[in-house]
């Protein structure tokens, strides 16, 4: 029994037993408006989009949630984004027991950390780290946004969601159509952009950038992965824009004026990478742009953050290995430091995985929407690399989807939140060690 | 000076220098039929195709090349298929010069392999019983053509080029419509089958097994690479065919007679993985199936062979080191023996530039195909992977690409036969031995 308790094991139980009870709280009448029915199958959908923090929906939240279904919801977005792990040690905490050990492998599994001291003050760090930045976000949105709806409870009520929506880069909206009704407010947009950020760059990142400030040290070392992690992001974020630039100027951007541009690209670069909101409809945008945002949403955003995708880090990896492999050198230097082998090991088997799952799934959803003529190839692409990089951005199909490929884009947002590490580990029924060895053979490869 | 003339660069000089020669060959005008004029960028993107193995074509070759013209494809065919270092060692050893050190290294890169010993008698092998099979094909396809054509120098001439065309993997026709005219004859089939096969499991495997026959010993020991490599291709011919067929169960094939069923999806799932002839229009597929059919031409044939793709053993590496990941060890065992984590790196290294590449490639070819009207998201993905992994098989838009576009597809042809590992290592200066270390360092990764 204790050996099929693994920590991989139980942060999955943990994943599906919040979906569960969240579908279950979203099925209720009191979750909807006034003459609103929800079929089960859409509360789970609304769960799984939830408490993987995607943003994807078969019915329109706005229209269908009381505000009793809004707060559910938000609920399972701060469970599934803060993260299942960093909630259960609050608990324990708040229940005044001492974390043993087992329960530290927990945590760092979750959040995929190799350090194990001060691993509960850490976990307590960010917990009230990501509360206080969700405070502030929702009292300057809020606040803002007082000159937009008719009372104080309407402004901060919005204001709150979308700070929540934003930070946790859950993507849903009570707005009825995103971030749309502001894409001419480029202050909300700079909020909502920042949130994003401290949302996707990482926990342990914010943690150390606050220890920085704290200590005062002149030369703080930051971690190998705050720096791999940050570069990466802000590379492929700056990439991001230059390229939606690029594509769409002359289609999309014909005729706008250059901030208006400016801001679309930054704004689209900006969540891409897992966040979800949007402030135009995507489905505007040419096919090659949809190509290009399809590729930065399977990258997507930090590992040990709110975001998912292969992760910054495996992207990076795979680039230095690539460089240093065909340079001819069997090390991977960066920022000083060497990769270890098995973190290129391990990006390999999250790369290998996720282009087999997604290229599996693209291929079974056009299978069963054959006939279906409102689904395009690249809706499709779009849709499942949106799932599975827990990105929620959407051409508008998803609802026009059948139930099999309903069921697809689900396993797909689970898996793409918990990890494919964590997945992958989860199979494994103990830890094995080789008894017995056999003599290498080298095979031709390539 | 010799440090600029790695023998990775000396491989892909010859393969430039053999298109460019092939290129001006093709344009020649005694190549062509009377009335008939190629561009030169016609003659190039022949001449690529050819030199590649490939079969993609802009121009119709039975309506414009002569005799002659048809000759020198063949050569071209013969030379980039059979390879470019094979038949450099077969002069010189007509030359009777002894082979140094540094032509074999050379010729072990250029056929990936890791024993050195016995690589001329290797080599010479490979030669012969190439054009053993060649001459045996073109004399079983000729002679059966007999009935179809009107005169016996037609019949040979028709069935030689089929035979070479189906040994090498090139894909070319000079029917004017690939093996169509042969849709319903089994025995064409069952004979091409058999040389696609031949072609495309790997010039080592052939070497082990004639070896196998010649000595006679009850327990000879096939490589690694061997067992790897047949079980792997004959696995996902398998899985092709059947799928093929459930995909188009009740679709294309609705109202077929079971054995036309079962031919078109044995076919398929043969030429599929690089050969790229084909009996049927493949652009009447649904699309599901031409996604599937796109992975498997992704996935293509063995290394060291006449094929393309990742390769098979990559495909094999890739699933037995999740499988092994997922069940926590380290280690990858299989037919009793362990995979070096050497290999294990190089397919990492395959999987990941190659799907970069085609990722690009489809983002590019979409983009610069804006407003053509002609092309959708599906050909492009279908002639891309095409392409990528020197099928050949098309859905028949190849002709109606810009300029752009075709020099994509003939990098991707290029890049795809030489192989990912010896284009990476083209690059590299010189091996370079790390004369530093760095501390290594824990990232967190997907
Ligand atoms: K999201
Ligand atoms: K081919």
């Amino acid at each position: 029994m204790k050996n099929l308790l693994t920590p991989f094991r139980m942060i999955i139980i943990s994943y599906v037993l919040s979906i569960f009870l969240f579908s279950i709280l979203l099925w209720l009448p009191v979750s909807h408006k006034p003459g609103i029915d929800l079929t089960y199958m859409e509360a789970l959908f609304t769960s799984v989009s939830a408490v993987s923090v995607t943003g994807l929906t078969i019915v329109n939240v706005s229209e269908s949630l009381s505000v009793t279904g809004v707060i559910f919801l938000a609920l399972a977005m701060q469970v599934g984004g803060i993260g299942i792990m960093t909630l259960g040690t609050l608990v324990w905490m708040l229940f005044g027991r001492k974390i043993n050990l087992s329960q530290r492998l927990l945590i760092m599994v979750d959040q995929n950390q190799y350090q194990f001291s001060g691993m509960v003050k850490l976990m307590r760090g960010i917990m009230l780290l990501a509360l206080a930045i969700e405070f502030v976000g929702a009292l300057i949105l809020g606040t803002y946004y007082l000159q937009y709806f008719e009372t104080a409870g309407d402004a901060y009520y919005q204001g709150s969601f979308a700070a929540l929506s934003a930070f946790t880069n859950s993507g849903f909206d009570i707005t009825g159509q995103s971030l749309i009704p502001f894409a001419s407010d480029y202050y909300v947009q700079f909020i909502v952009i920042l949130l994003i950020f401290l949302g996707a760059i990482g926990f342990p990142v914010l943690m150390e950038v606050r220890e920085y400030f704290i200590t005062k040290e002149r030369h703080y070392n930051f971690s190998l992965f705050t720096k791999v992690t940050v570069t990466t992001y802000f590379f492929i974020f700056i990439i991001g824009g230059i390229g939606i630039w690029l594509l769409e100027n002359g289609m999309y951007f014909d005729g706008l004026a250059w901030h208006q541009q400016l801001f679309y690209s930054m704004f689209n670069s900006a969540t891409v990478r897992s966040a979800g909101l949007s402030t135009l409809d995507v489905s505007e945008f040419t096919l090659p742009t949809l190509l290009f945002m399809s590729s930065l949403m399977v990258i997507g955003a930090s590992p040990s953050s709110v975001g998912g995708g292969i992760r910054t880090t495996t992207v990076a990896v795979m680039f230095l290995s690539l460089k240093s492999f065909a340079l001819g050198k069997n090390d991977v230097k960066v920022f000083g430091r060497e990769i270890d082998p098995e973190d290129k090991q391990k990006a390999f088997m999250v790369i290998s995985f996720f282009i087999f799952g997604l290229f599996t799934a693209v291929t079974v959803i056009s299978a069963l929407e054959q006939g279906n003529q409102s689904v395009d190839l690249i809706d499709i692409i779009f849709e499942t690399s949106s799932a599975f990089g827990t990105c929620g951005l959407s051409t508008g199909v998803t609802a026009n989807l059948s139930t099999g490929s309903h069921f697809v884009l689900m396993a797909l947002m689970f898996i793409g939140r918990v990890g494919i590490i964590a997945f992958l580990f989860s199979v494994k029924r103990k830890d094995t060690e080789s008894h017995y060895r056999y003599p290498t053979e080298r095979i031709i490869i390539g």
